[in-house]
């Protein structure tokens, strides 16, 4: 930064401690942590930290920052997997941590009012005496507004959707500082352009995010869990397949391959043969949960799965899920002091065993570990491909991996990233995906922050 | 219009008579068929009519009306219910109605690639043999272009979702002509900005959708119907409102009042008690959908429901259904000869008795006879208000009860159109639903249309 430009910044953030007095943080250590991601990118410090507390406080925060012309990277929880929150540019990161409240609970409507830095499990223990429930669960136990930001999703979008579906409205800050409310509590609409979906997956990059109105669910009468082991991966994903089409409303169908079965026995202290596995839930009435078990475990049988086995009891279920959720430390427990390059592709179902066969023959070659999961309903599956830190070698072969993996994904009529999002991390692949709807999203970029002040240097070209 | 003017879209037109021959209609049949419109508005034809068969096509007829400045209006079935395809300001309007067939049905993977021009009913008809079906079903046979730029939805939407929900991608023509495809075949992505939920509901005035990819659902292997009556709508909207809640996955709710069951006698011969109604229906395993029934019906029992009545036998559901779909034409059928304001606003659960009750009272008082029915799962109900064509001050009384259904459903935190659109119709509360939101959207379309010959005078500012 030139010697203009720095005494700019400087200025911009005297102006923002003026309001926010200690809430605006230039300590090394915050910089530090607000600098840091859970993947491979490198650190990118801001040049200063805002701890907002309310919309208002946010729209001051956004005045000031387009009058400077300074860059603001809005923070939820940092658990991103792309360098989303990275401040490629320097600029302030607002940390969303102390707009965590759970604003207003409509159990009749079967919505809920929250400030963006509440995370989903906070969520879900304020829901508890309510009878009804959130579903989105990434893997991380990140905020909601980064869930929404991300367009995130997670083990039971096969059933409940993503954060696309589960977003019924948003309060956003716009790049100079005005407040919209996007959406009605009402379950549906045809009023105009859905701002709503265009806010959720837009990564920080139109507007920050300080309320949403999400849906709920309720929760089901029954609930059971099932685990399969199958020889091979064809097999398990045939059982997918037919389970998907035969119109069985799964919960939740993943897919974990022989090494995240090992890494679950170490880490998780699970009992798993390492083989490919299925890992199964049903929502519904007592009978019905059984019905589809049965049915489930018949198609599974008769593709070539063996040890089905049901559980309707909780403590078997949490076990399950909580180690499925843990999935991401138990493969990097494989290689201690592991860092990961974490793939995301999302294929039509009908690709997914080629997509799965060729990247697991890949990994192998490449001598990289990296376990294989996935949300298996959606054709979404991931690799967690283990790097020593400053093992440059291995790094590169890791993204090369990464890199075959997503152009796999464009040749099978995919997506690069099915629930992570794009950061820095994928925007190389923007333009084959695209084509010219990503200058269409620049187009819609430009009208809306055309300083290019909100998450510079993410998504867009 | 003034004499260059004139001039300059005789321009237009002669150079699209050279690129489409006979396809490019002037005819007053022509002009006279594509100025109408189902409901109030007076007709608005526009001054040529193409029919394009192709994407390229339609690319090549944007980029000629893109030079000269010339309106273009994409047309289906003219279902709309707003005046969405009235040529306001003339032009020219491209009737799809050529560009209707099914290009690929993907059974492994659920989906399928149509064309825009393609009815609802013509894609049911397509499917049949493959075990999936399609559930939007807006009462009109519409097409799925329409139906998109419309988000529309109907009877299904509480379980199935609207065309948000079941448009996976688009092939659209920018207003110069540029074209652009977005979403991918995968089910989910977090890859950019949601461009395919941007053009769903965008009413024509981003782009002209020629071509979609829908997402199918497989065929229940059962499927029952039932109808209950009530006396009084509380009863009804509570029975919906505790049956939502349960979990108990509706396939649809729907409700009528007295009048539209009296209508229902009259123009499909049905014999309903003249009562406000709900009629239902269960798509599940032989089992779950008997067990669905039993607690429906419990429910709607306890809450002083009557003669609930169940059934399995295909007949018996189509009959209703297709009742049901032909409402809108039983209603004017109540007065012969008259024309309708239709409303169609959506509120939060909690507030639909409030909402329909207050509604009804309005109706009551005005004298104007207006038969009440909705998707009451969602919160969205319609009043057909019948008035003769004509009859100015019947008019105007149809459009002030309205107008002050449309506050109803703001001042109840819901919006003014559940799935029929803004169009010409609902722009005067836009400002009223979304505030700074509709400049945004003002701002997404100059973007993308800075010289505003997308249909131009419909929903933006």
């Amino acid at each position: 930064m030139n010697g203009d430009a720095g005494r700019k910044r400087q200025n911009t953030i005297k102006q923002l401690r003026d309001l926010l007095g200690e809430r605006l943080q230039t300590s090394p250590s915050d910089l530090d942590l607000h600098g840091r991601n859970e993947t491979h990118f490198p650190p990118m410090p801001p040049d200063a930290v805002a701890y907002p507390k309310s919309t208002d406080e946010v729209s001051q925060i956004m005045r000031i920052c387009s009058a400077q012309g300074c860059p603001v990277i809005a923070w939820g929880t940092g658990t991103s997997l792309e360098g989303h929150a990275l401040a490629l540019h320097g600029g302030v990161t607002l940390d969303m941590s102390r707009m965590n409240r759970v604003i207003e609970i409509n159990a009749e409507d079967m919505d809920v009012r929250v400030q963006p830095g509440l995370t989903r499990e906070e969520l879900d223990t304020e829901l508890r005496a309510s009878g009804l429930f959130f579903p989105i669960d990434p893997g991380a136990n990140a905020s909601l507004g980064g869930m929404a930001a991300t367009r995130a999703s997670g083990t039971t979008a096969v059933r409940y959707g993503t954060m696309r579906d589960n977003v019924l409205g948003l309060t956003v800050v716009l790049a100079d500082g005005q407040i919209i409310r996007t959406g009605t509590r009402a379950r549906k609409s045809s009023a105009g352009y859905d701002l709503t979906a265009l806010f959720v997956g837009s990564e920080g990059t139109l507007g920050v995010i300080t309320e949403l109105t999400l849906r709920l669910h309720g929760r089901p009468e029954a609930v059971s869990a099932a685990i399969c082991a199958f020889d091979d991966i064809d097999a398990a994903v045939n059982s997918v397949i037919a389970t998907i089409q035969s119109g069985i409303p799964m919960a939740r169908i993943e897919f974990v391959d022989e090494a995240t079965a090992k890494a679950f026995n170490i880490y998780a202290k699970a009992d798993m043969p390492i083989k490919p596995h299925l890992l199964l839930e049903f929502h519904g009435s007592a009978s019905a949960v059984a019905e589809q078990a049965e049915q489930v475990g018949e198609i599974c049988t008769d593709l070539g799965g063996h040890d089905f086995q049901w559980s309707a009891r909780p403590e078997d279920r949490r076990r399950l899920w909580d180690m499925r959720h843990k999935a991401y430390y138990a493969a990097l427990a494989l290689q201690p002091g592991a860092t990961a390059v974490v793939t995301d592709i999302c294929v039509p179902i009908s690709k997914l065993a080629q997509a799965v066969s060729e990247t697991r023959a890949d990994i192998a070659a490449s001598g990289i570990p990296g376990p294989i999961l996935g949300h298996v309903g959606d054709g979404n599956f991931h690799a967690v491909l283990l790097i020593s830190p400053g093992d440059r070698k291995a790094e590169e072969a890791a993204l090369q991996l990464a890199h075959r993996m997503a152009k796999r994904a464009l040749a099978l009529g995919g997506t690069v990233t099915g629930e992570h999002g794009i950061g820095m991390g994928k925007r190389a692949y923007m333009a084959e995906e695209h084509g010219a709807g990503w200058d269409v999203m620049g187009s819609i970029k430009t009208a809306l922050d055309p300083q290019n002040i909100l998450n510079p240097g993410k998504m867009l070209r």
